[in-house]
């Protein structure tokens, strides 16, 4: 299989902005494998995501690249391109739930998610054996109110050198500071176990089942200042009856939450998530 | 077919209740045809519906009741029993939006809820061929903020009169008064436009579009005093996206209303239904 | 609003096919309000459909499609559009099951289907009311082995006369001849009520409840001369348990049935069908 | 947390079973719990899970059965009884898929499967370290189709000494012999990934893409002698589109088979599953 792009346009909407993409491409000698777009139409935003075939690419990438430049300035729009055969770098960070990290490292071992993990952050020691398992460096990051500045540093030290591109929060149960959520904005995927905007806050297993609810469910959304407020990637529910207890609930949503926060990992990783304010376009 | 009953008993948790309940039901010859227990630990109460077939029947329905009673009232019981062929009455309240009754009715003429509907009632003269395409007499109580009290006691005298035991509130856009919530307690099922507590309050398709939700939904609950408070008996809850217009929420929603609503009002016909505090217990 | 198009395109897929038609837009003035594409990468087929803006056309919508036809032929591509101040005509089939009929109509009421039903056929008197409610024209043509063809050329003059594009078979407990498949091809939606391919043919309820599943559902698919065995085009399912008898099947089905068939009629009257050899490609 | 036990009954439906049985409990001073049952009524037979509580009973665990077996016996019961405090011994057979494997594995640690798993039987060698990362002991037996019956000597023989009472079959992609079958009738599960009776026999997914389907699922069953046509426990699915290649089916099928096999496993587990010719009565 050849390698392939993923180019990511934003911008006001006009006429001939597709006309105007898919001719660069083509003069360009580039196939479109796949696309997909969307116009907001009350903001008059326009959002595209092409998948290109680079076979029979002519020049280097950064020739490319500079060309692409050019063609999208003189648009006005906003354009990242990542390929295929260049990894993204995922900082996983987990406190002492297991279950959504060990699925995602599940997942990563089968070949789901197109990325490398060259870190596990903890504020525990709990969770080193199920990530050394699969020879991925732990680091315990332990967190005090007096140290916590201090050990985002640490973590973000950590994860420039490995050059992390996505943070996902794995049940991790630590607020991040501004300089994280500014340094990695829509680059942090969180899971929450609720339906947001249900039950925002702690224990919203035990919310839901003082509220006798019949379906139970969880949201990965990207972190932001304002806490279980970010923009929603994906959401997934369950059924639930009055014989389950909060112990139930827990392990029923333990389903869900792993696998809609893989759902949404996976959908940051090929490039199909635009965040367009407090919303996510999800192609 | 022969016809049957369903037993409902709610009482204080102890030993010996379905040992009691059941010799009961062998001495008087009834034969269980389905049974269901639940047992609310951190309160110690326990909830028992049980359909009986009543061919074998060899005393009065009313002998039957006043053998119960002694039965039940020395194990301190609260009880009811209801029978197969005596259809109760469930009234329908509706204003402009015409899905739910529809549905309803069509159900209805299917044979898929197991009542008899005398009468709907709506604030709006709309929908008058709708229910009356049915033969169902369709009464037009408009209310303002004066003749409130005044429509709602037209309300109860017609449904007095047409021995109503069940209202369905299918999208009626009022909220009822204190008196009509007290007198139909726990007989009153509401159809609510959003998975609750999401959304609470006006407009929930706006607020979800607002919000972003990938996921959209409805509740059917008992209607209180406290608005959108009440009992939950059904949720369901359909996909959405980003391409979802409010319109297209709106348009999918009806689906799950729809459903949800019919859902709840079969589960209370069948007397599968018990209301404890906030919650409920569906059998 | 102003009133849209929809372009579909189907050809052999290559470069610069998307600029293609793109730039053909941009340059007559017309506006992508949205587009999906796919390619069928193992039969090199590519499939395209825009709907288009067309406030802003300056020339009669026969020039327009003069002048695609001159590009879409250089290109080898196989097109059609169709604007949506023109209502599709349907016609809805049906024998003695109401849900689906019923379920139609009011859709059709509350304006969730941009169509107009101009009749509908049966093979028996009995669903005469339920269509006659909605000042809809009722056929009955009942149908023998020796009068089938006869009755089918009544149908299609029927039809004919009402500008037809489009069959729906709403539990049409008939199979259609030869003629009428020839006619209507990938024009006519039958829903078959189990997830194809399982428990094709007669009774599929009873099937599901000897096999003893889990999960019941529904199937719609065009209409082809192998029986249930066309190109599927939405499904649905719901859970059932041990406790559900065939009746309770046939009941909870209804829900899936309707709903499903529904979507692929939608789906239709929208343009996002492409028939692919036995497949679909919904948009 | 007290131990508690389930206790199973089936035997020819009449008048007073649950009366009998509620009785007897109660005269050994042991509180339900929780207690479903449930009647065939074609073949008039009912079955009985009764979830007793053990804090007050005043004889020894032999002494209640030897009770009970006299009981029973005047009732024509079949019966069985397990005690929370002995867990159950599970063997889980796989090959070289490790999804299922991993996901029962870590459910296991995490608490949600109450048994023990005191051996994994592979016929290769591929998912050893996945076993041995949880201690668990992994035993590899390569089939041929001369050694075939051996092997499975051999595997007896390791699960006796492990006092095995279940068989897992997590994707393992050999067909066992009678006498396996025979010796753990209605004690092995196996995962076949599509809805079953669809997509019978070998690459369910390849089929299911050829057939264009729009779900996609698994069946967990207990294995039989006719394959794939064993007692159904529970089924899932998940949506595709005609974007889903095999491969997406394949992945996407991962996360539907490992969640329906889990929930069939916990089911068996919590003795919820009476096998009724071929069906399932899962309470």
């Amino acid at each position: 299989m050849t390698s392939h792009a993923v180019l990511r346009i934003t911008c006001p909407d006009r006429k001939g902005l597709v006309a105007a993409t898919a001719s660069f491409l083509a003069r360009h000698n580039l196939n479109i494998i796949d696309a997909q777009q969307h116009t907001d139409v009350d903001e008059r935003t326009f959002f595209h995501r092409i998948k290109i075939d680079l076979e029979h690419l002519s020049m280097t990438r950064s020739d490319l690249e500079e060309s692409l430049a050019k063609e999208c300035d003189a648009h006005s729009m906003i354009w990242s391109i990542s390929y295929s055969d260049v990894k993204q770098q995922v900082a996983i960070f987990v406190s002492k739930y297991e279950h959504c990290l060990a699925d995602l490292l599940l997942r990563y071992r089968l070949g789901e998610l197109d990325c490398e993990v060259p870190l596990v952050i903890s504020n525990h020691e709990k969770l080193r054996p199920s990530v050394e398992m699969f020879d991925i460096p732990f680091h315990v990051l332990k967190i005090t109110p007096e140290n916590k500045i201090e050990q985002e540093k640490t973590a973000l030290k950590l994860m420039d050198r490995a050059n992390v591109s996505l943070i996902v929060m794995a049940r991790y149960m630590q607020i991040l500071s501004p300089i994280m959520l500014e340094k990695y904005e829509s680059r942090i995927i969180n899971i929450h176990h609720s339906t947001l905007p249900a039950f925002l806050g702690a224990r919203p297993y035990h919310q839901a089942h003082n509220r006798g609810v019949k379906l139970a469910g969880a949201t990965a959304h990207y972190a932001t200042l304002d806490l279980d407020e970010g923009p929603i990637i994906s959401q997934g529910v369950t059924a639930c009856t009055h014989t389950d207890t909060v112990a139930d609930l827990i392990r029923k949503g333990r389903d869900i939450e792993r696998t809609t926060l893989a759902n949404a990992v996976r959908a940051h990783l090929e490039g199909r998530i635009f965040v367009h304010g407090r919303k996510t376009i999800v192609f």
